[in-house]
């Protein structure tokens, strides 16, 4: 596909980080490239994102999460192994040769919270040959940014949950 | 699908403004809602997003654009009629009662451009009951950000294209 895969991340407060990724894996798909979308800290069918991944070939995604929300600081042993669980697929998935676009989805907050180190997400993305890899999640590390081709950041500029409305299928999840 | 349809901005420098949009897109259908993306300025088969929406049943796109660049002060009576054309459209979609989420892609640049006024949108949009409306790209006229129920700016930190990265199919377009 490419001369050399580049290194984006999708960051900060606002809307559209997840949903970026997932329309640049729409458009890559669109061309009959290859998508992994790897998620830390979520897991569940019940998101758009991820019914519409099931329905398409060609766009694989796997979860390493679990039911209960991760607050920072306070995470716990079992949210670190499924991070690291979630970076060894990574490392897997980026090295095989079976992909052309490689989604770390969240993996910007796994590695702020704590549950893996920048360092180790470092060295797995770097092992990426032509493989396109895009990090999401608010709060990215500065040796993320340091090391990325590209870096956007969403910025909210005026939310609707301000005004109660209420996260909707198939717009928010 | 929800109570009421709410009018989203995707704006800003920064990538990901019309990819955010495409994503939404995939995570409506994903639910099985349906999605209609009418583009304002562009036009050809070749882009990842719009050979994806044709592959995708339920996914309709509609472009008004025409093979000469626009250059902002310097459009031709033509563009400002295929501006109005798509605007005709987005009614037409918005009022169906076909389409849960209707996204105006490059709309906000028509628009800053002078192609169309901002009060005739703002009229179309109006229309919409119960739709989502995603208006997209940059330079979103103040009217807009004041009209929108949530505004996401896109601001790039880091681009490739400084490091002469030339445009990739299937990641760019």
């Amino acid at each position: 596909m490419t001369d050399l895969g580049l290194m984006q991340v999708y960051t900060g407060e606002g809307k559209g980080k997840t949903t970026a990724a997932f329309g640049l894996a729409l458009r890559a798909w669109g061309r009959g490239l290859r998508v992994c979308i790897i998620q830390f800290m979520k897991v569940g069918e019940d998101y758009g994102e991820v019914m519409a991944a099931r329905k398409l070939s060609g766009l694989d995604l796997f979860q390493f999460g679990r039911e209960k929300f991760v607050r920072k600081g306070k995470h716990e042993p079992e949210d670190e192994r499924r991070a690291r669980e979630a970076l060894s697929k990574a490392r897997d998935v980026l090295t095989s040769g079976r992909y052309d676009l490689v989604i770390l989805d969240e993996v910007n907050v796994a590695t702020d919270f704590g549950l893996i180190r920048a360092e180790e997400v470092l060295r797995t993305v770097r092992s990426r040959g032509e493989v396109e890899v895009v990090l999401t999640g608010r709060g990215a590390p500065k040796e993320f940014l340091d090391e990325a081709d590209l870096v956007t950041e969403m910025k909210v500029i005026k939310h609707p949950y301000d005004s109660g409305v209420e996260a909707r299928p198939g717009i928010e999840y």
